[in-house]
Formats: C-alpha cells, sequence, structure tokens
C-alpha cells in the first residue's frame, strides 16, 4: 500500500510537503505542487479522503452542555442558542443532564471525538482536565484555571439591588439563603453584592449555605428557620430555590410577603411569556445566549480569547415582595 | 486511478463482493476474501475511506424536533430522551423552533444532509412530503398520510377521565377549551372522550375551539366568557393554556375551583420534582420518550413499522378542582 512516505521519496520532498497538496494548502508552489502529484500518480495513490474530509471540514455543529434541559433557565437559555444557530446553518448537540460530572465528561469526549465546532457550557464541575485548547469553549458563569472564554451576568450588582429593593420595601432582618456547588464560580458574587450593600445602609445579614446536592429541600428549610427564625426580607440564591421555599412556606401557613419578602435570581420564565410570581433579580437570559455563541465563532474564526463579557442585570417585581409606598 | 471495478474484474468476482470485502462483510468467503485482498494489492488500491465510512459507520446521533425546548412538557420529553441515548452513547441534535413550519423542514433537509440515524419529531405541521423513507422516523401524537410510526398516550380516555372527575365534584355545566393545530392529531380525541363521558352521565359541553396561533390570549378567553359565562367546569386541553386562563381569572377576580373548577392536560412539571398547581390529565412523558426511542431503534435496526403505541393517562387532582365529598 503506498504511503505518503513512498511519494515524499519519489518526489524528492518531505511528508509535511506531500500532506499540504493533499489537503489543498495554498504554501505549495506549484512546480512543487505538480511533482507531487506527478508521484501520487505514478503510485496509483488515492488519498485517505475520510481523514481529509476530518480534519478539513467544519462540522457546522456546535455542542450545549447544560445541568438540566428540564428547567426554565437553561431550556430558555438553549432556545435562544439555538434560534441563533438556525440562522447561521449550524445544528445543535445538547447535552443535558450534566449535573452528574462523569455524565458530562463522557459527553465532553463523545463530543471531541465526533467533532463538533465548539462547545458553551453551563457546568460548575471542575473540567479544566477536559477542555482542550484546539477546541472552541465558552463557559458561562465560570472561572476555570486556564484562560478560557466566558459570559456572566453582573452578579455583584445583582445582590447590591436585591438589599436595595428589600430595604427600600421596610425589611430589617434581611437572610441569604443558598445551595452552592463546590466550584469557584461568578454566582457566588451575589452574596457579596448582597452583604456589602445592606452593611453599606446599616443592616446586617444572616447567610445560610450549604452544598450541592440538596437531597431534601425541607430539611434545608426546616434548618434554616431553625436557625434564623426571625428573618423578614431574602434573597435566595436562584428561582428555583426560591419556589421550593414558597411552596415550603405555603404548607407551613406563612404568608409571602406579608411575613416574610422573597427576591429570587434569574428571572426566568416558566415558558415563554409566562412568568412566575416571584420577585426576583433578572438576568438576560437572551443576550447571554447571544453573547456566547458571539465569542465562540470568533474563537472558531481563530480569534484569541478575549475578555469576559458581563452582562446588566435587573429588577423584576413581582408578588414576593411589598409594593413600594 | 484503480477502481472497484477493476478489482472485481481481476478478483474474478462482482463488484458487491468487492464492496463486502472494504466493508468487512462477514458474507464473503475467507478465500473470496484473500482473492480480492490479493487484487486490490496488485492494483495498488486504497479504497475511499470517506465514503466507506460515510456507508458503514452509523452516525450514533438522533434529532429530535420540538415545538419549542421553552416549554415544560418539550424540555421534560427531551429531557428523558438524552437521558436514555446517553445510555447507548447517542448524541442528540435538537431543533427547538418548529412552530413555524419552514423551520421545521429546514432542520429536517439539514439533518439529513449531515446524518443522523433517525428523528423523532413532536410535529403538528404538514411535513408529510420531508418524510423519507429511508430514514427512521417516529411521531408524536401525529398521523400521518404515509404510514408512520407514532406514540401517543390514550386521548380519549383522557377526556374521559376529565368529564368524570368534574362531575364528582358537582359540575353541572362543562366547558371544552382549545387552541387546535389545522392537522389532524391524536390530541383532538381528547374532546371526543370528554363529550362522550359527559353524554353518557347526562351532561351537554360548550364547546369553544380557535386555531392557532393565539395572538392574544386575553381576547381568547374574552370570547370564550362572552360566548359561555355560566360554567362550572372546564376541561383546557393543555397545561400552558390552562395556567394562561388561572393568570387571566386570577386578574378578573373570579376564583378557582370556588367559581369555576379547572382540568389541564399534561400534568407537565415547570422542572424536575416541582409541579404546577393545576389539576390535569397526566402524560407519561417519560414513558412516551422512552417508547419513541425503543421505535426508533428497531427501525434503525432494519424492523419494519409497527403498531402505534398509545400509553395509559392517569389523573393527577391539583388545587384548581374541588375535593371530592
Amino acid at each position: 500500500m503506498t504511503t505518503i512516505k513512498d511519494i515524499a521519496k519519489l518526489a524528492k520532498v518531505g511528508t509535511t510537503t506531500v500532506s499540504r497538496v493533499i489537503n489543498k494548502s495554498p504554501k505549495v508552489s506549484e512546480l512543487t505542487k505538480q511533482r507531487v502529484e506527478q508521484a501520487m500518480k505514478e503510485l496509483n495513490f488515492v488519498p485517505n479522503e475520510y481523514a481529509r474530509v476530518l480534519k478539513s471540514q467544519k462540522a457546522k455543529t456546535i455542542a450545549v452542555s447544560v445541568p438540566s434541559i428540564w428547567h426554565p433557565f437553561f431550556s430558555e437559555f438553549v432556545f435562544h442558542i439555538e434560534k441563533k444557530l438556525l440562522q447561521k446553518d449550524y445544528r445543535l448537540l445538547i447535552s443535558s443532564n450534566n449535573a452528574e460530572s462523569s455524565v458530562e465528561i463522557e459527553f465532553l469526549d463523545m463530543v471531541r471525538q465526533n467533532k463538533v465546532d465548539g462547545i458553551i457550557a453551563l457546568t460548575y464541575h471542575n473540567i479544566d482536565h477536559y477542555l482542550s485548547s484546539n477546541l472552541p469553549f465558552v463557559s458561562i458563569d465560570r472561572y476555570f484555571k486556564e484562560a478560557v472564554a466566558y459570559v456572566t451576568s453582573d452578579n455583584y450588582h445583582g445582590g447590591e439591588i436585591a438589599a436595595e429593593e428589600l430595604i427600600k420595601r421596610g425589611c430589617k432582618n434581611l437572610g441569604y439563603v443558598a445551595a452552592i456547588a463546590p466550584q469557584k464560580n461568578d454566582t457566588l458574587r451575589r452574596k457579596d453584592g448582597f452583604v456589602d450593600k445592606a452593611k453599606s445602609l446599616g443592616f446586617d445579614v444572616d447567610i445560610f449555605q450549604r452544598y450541592e446536592p440538596i437531597l431534601d429541600y425541607n430539611v434545608f428549610f426546616d434548618e434554616f428557620f431553625e436557625e434564623f427564625p426571625n428573618l423578614d426580607g431574602l434573597l435566595v440564591m436562584n428561582d428555583q430555590t426560591a419556589l421550593v421555599l414558597l411552596a415550603y412556606l405555603d404548607k407551613k401557613g406563612i404568608q409571602v410577603p406579608r411575613d416574610i419578602q422573597i427576591v429570587g435570581y434569574d428571572g426566568f420564565h416558566y415558558f415563554e411569556n409566562f412568568e412566575t410570581s416571584l420577585t426576583s433579580i433578572k438576568q438576560p437570559i437572551k443576550e447571554m445566549a447571544e453573547a456566547a455563541l458571539n465569542l465562540l465563532f470568533d474563537l472558531i474564526d481563530g480569534k484569541p480569547i478575549g475578555d469576559p463579557v458581563v452582562l446588566p442585570v435587573s429588577f423584576k417585581e413581582g408578588k414576593t415582595t411589598k409594593p413600594l409606598l
């Protein structure tokens, strides 16, 4: 079987030059190209097309990895990603169970074998090791040890807004409740903004944090209210947890916002055009999706990793805080 | 350039036999195989690997097309599909904007070019024309002119259950409210079951149906209550519409279930482990996803199109109907 080496020998060039001719690289002079092609002809050589196509063609596919597609924040995010990709004639591969890190790593392995043009990951695991410097990669909310492009929203300022709005609505005893991932990520700054702003306005914050996964939210909230029974204003670190808390309080006969005011974080819709009842700090989910794709396409086009994109958040008034006087 | 024909001639076999040897088919005797390989060697033949791989290898990818991934029913459905695919080491391509038929058709074209092993579509468009008999295809809820594998749940019996449960809870004036797709599909049978069961129990049903898309649900419900002001028990054709109705009634100061009892249809969760407040007819979403995949993998394995799979539904008691006495 003829190899590239045989051709290189006959054409009196290096094997790299033969590869370049096969891959139609413009770096080879016309004369050299003719010599190599002549040698290929003499040796009856047919280049391995499969390898060549794999190497040169774009897959026109993006992979997105999220903790669960069965979750309004992530499904809204993916909805916007997919809508934008469609305009670009790209397809979307999805991994929706990355809450288990083994699943996520398997997926990352899989898509690398498969060939996608890039990955957007919303993950709180330690996948640094699996980031290939060759594959365009954009992270949402997460820092990595290596330089990685990422998009987040202004989590610190979101915390500040929550403190300000609860205090404007008469809250005196503030609390912060969170189930947190072990990996460092930007969402942890919600607490810092909340605490700093409260302090600057003369209030302390009681903080209750537990590591994920939370196996039983009833136990989680029982412990919280046992430790801090007298709070009248809460920032809950995401809408999902805030909604579970509302159901918990409803069962206990505690009225929201009369007895306690609650601000969630995310501002997601249950589905298009249908909001939750929560007062919340709203992340610009559509804009985050679009910014992530823009960063990713820049990387695919060979541009260097730019600065993180930090998008603004806003206050969404719902039914879980009192109206302003 | 050596072709398969040249090899067949030299080896004194048919071109099919040469193909089989290239594709490592077990249907070739060891002796024939050796003769073909000898001819390939003599003619210095390297098979076109790309074509071979494309022909023989599975893409190990499934495409799913849904009206919107930003919707609890579809995201729950896709969540279960993806979980099952992962176990099989398959990837999931997703199209989430098939509410616009042009988008869906573009996607179907795209995935056919691309190469996926099969498609699951939850669609209410007329895509009959785009169904290739070669590509394994499973539909959810939809009939097609051509024979197509499909999965649905027992929509007729779901309607019956709703009538029975509303009447048991004291309703006298029943209504059915639906926004419907123009294409014939199994979900239309919810109305039939509801009406038939009510009749058999001595009650009439007022029916209000409009074709999708509904541009303004306030107008939709205004018209409904203008036409039928005295109803006390409703089956709404899906949870999404029922939830929008609840918000509408809340604004109007009409109390549910005191003034009017409401049964939705789907029984979806907003996210994992978090239900809506609706009383609803629950479809077995996970089982439907798994049945669709089983049908699809049967087709991929070359089995013929089997009978439709119809899965049972159940009554989910929420807060929008009165408790039984």
